[in-house]
């Protein structure tokens, strides 16, 4: 893989649990002269634990309420407290993984060194304009199919990377609690472009960014009422990657998942989880058909606008199917003024 | 994987080399207790040669003639002979491998039952209406990721199963030419569908159908002028994969792609082709933009209506662009002419 630029990339993690130890521990080898952002779940009562020898910016509640008022520093509790890490990085690329992962072994035995590989993807393009069935043409070794059309070979900018993971997948509640014992154990070798228009659920345990080209359109929008400190509970990523991947589709870049990996780590009982109903269901089915028909306007030419329209339909189709939908509308107006006011002021 | 009922299968053999020895015996394992339909390029002068113990029907100029009349035998030359067997199987499946592939070994060393897992493929739902990060939601081990809608897990009939290649894999002639050192080495343990509306070139070298669900839309249509014996100068089987993959996006059917590998030997000489100008390269950058715009009507419920529409469409868009595409549209309306009488017949 090709050098990287450390400067150009911030690792944000969201701090849900307040011992870091053990995982920055063992992300020291590849977390290693970047520049940290910790973000505390403004719920968090403890002291954060975080081991000496990272170069880490911790921000907090106070911090969260200096830029957006003491009252809405809820916006940011639980797993969003990392979108106060996106929204005032001032670097180009961002790599975020939840805190119960550490590097997972490649079937070499090799532990996976995530961020280069997640950097790699982002700097490499996308090309989600045709399906290439050898897979990302430019690892190396790989190459276009016979048939790939030759103008559409040099793809498009990459918005994102959505690595994957062994052990616990990331599986939603009652799909977690009917298989306690499923664990993912395939280690699948390869990065594709999600093709133009296919709808994704993005998840948020181990992803990266561009976020010069996108950072707006990750926005901590829809959150379910009954939502705890489990990933399975939560549709605040899935929701905000629906619409990362419709922007970025409307302004020509490409998404990509696969590698790399990251091993997760059990936490939270999924049982208990299924006490509760998960309300992600039903709003992912009244989701879908909405994404699948949304249109921006061509006059979307910036991310912001984009963003801003798509709440504008989503309040007009989807605000009487549930009051989620018409709070995360609000958020997510709200976010690109909070966004621009951050990062403008510099 | 699921027992496969071996009287729902038909491997179909195009031999365009007449020593089949080699090949049938590396593949016997994985083909015996199955029915073989060799059907032999009608420009190949030299006798056949098969080792005993299979079950095979051998189809030759001959038995083309009866069915297509002498002069039309030529629509079977070359790699396009397969075509005759897809015409006169009378099975659900029909699975295809090139006569220059076989059997890969997985990553543990075991040889890859490429039959089983391409029947297990066609057999499973396919997900084309949304993106499942997971792969296969199928496999054992696996399922869906969370926000993956609960109302389109039950995925739609599997139309196709492109497999893969490694060693050589599926390359044009300018990229084979250019790289002729370069090897696919890369095992990667995944099926996935692709996406409803997603475009790619499918290859024959490995593939599998069901014959019942798309059979007619397996058209030999698109033939190149220079076309040799080599895959990588023909565009056979990519136009006929990306009519495929239309009609069934229209009709509601998926395709898959990835398991099974195949292990494909060298045959020919790329610089040799790089000396021809390889048409296809020209075709296809006619072609995506095509049918990228191409709408089916919806009064097409058929394969048999979606391949004659088709054929319109080509004809009087592509027409003018070259008369290859005027060919490809003819052979398209005479190839249903052709599946509705020896179909019927019986």
């Amino acid at each position: 893989m090709a050098e990287i630029n450390k400067n150009e990339v911030d690792i944000v993690i969201g701090a849900v649990n307040a011992d870091l130890t053990q995982f920055l521990s063992s992300w020291r080898p590849f977390f290693s002269g970047f520049h940290l952002i910790v973000v505390k779940d403004p719920e968090l009562k403890d002291e954060l634990n975080i081991p000496d020898g990272f170069d880490v910016d911790v921000y907090s509640k106070t911090d969260m309420e200096k830029v957006v008022g003491a009252s809405n520093s809820s916006m940011f509790s639980g797993y969003s407290c990392r979108y106060f890490g996106y929204l005032i990085s001032k670097k180009k690329y961002i790599v975020s993984i939840d805190d119960d992962c550490v590097p997972a072994k490649d079937p070499k035995g090799f532990l996976v060194d995530a961020v280069s590989q997640h950097v790699n993807n982002l700097e490499k393009p996308a090309t989600p304009l045709f399906f290439n069935t050898l897979y990302d043409p430019y690892t190396e070794g790989a190459d276009f199919v016979r048939g790939y059309p030759f103008s559409l070979r040099e793809g498009v900018p990459c918005a994102a990377s959505c690595g994957l993971w062994l052990n616990l997948a990331d599986l939603d509640a009652p799909t977690q609690a009917l298989k306690t014992e499923q664990r993912n154990t395939t280690y699948v070798d390869a990065v594709l472009t999600v093709p133009l228009k296919a709808m994704l659920p993005i998840s948020g345990i181990n992803i990266a960014f561009n976020r010069e080209l996108v950072g707006p359109a990750l926005v901590p929008a829809l959150r379910l009422a009954g939502e705890g400190k489990v990933r399975w509970e939560t549709l605040e990523d899935v929701w905000c990657g629906m619409c990362l991947k419709h922007i970025s589709d409307h302004l020509g870049y490409g998404v990509k998942t696969g590698l790399p990996y990251v091993w997760r780590n059990e936490r939270g009982d999924a049982v208990e989880s299924l006490r509760k109903k998960w309300e992600g269901m039903k709003l992912m089915e009244k989701s879908v058909p909405f994404f699948e028909s949304l249109k921006l306007p061509e006059t979307a030419l910036k991310v912001e606008d984009c963003v801003i329209e798509l709440a504008k339909a989503v309040k007009e189709q989807l605000g009487s199917e549930d009051a989620a939908f018409t709070q995360a509308a609000d958020a997510m107006v709200k976010w690109v003024q909070l966004w621009n006011s951050v990062n403008s002021s510099e």
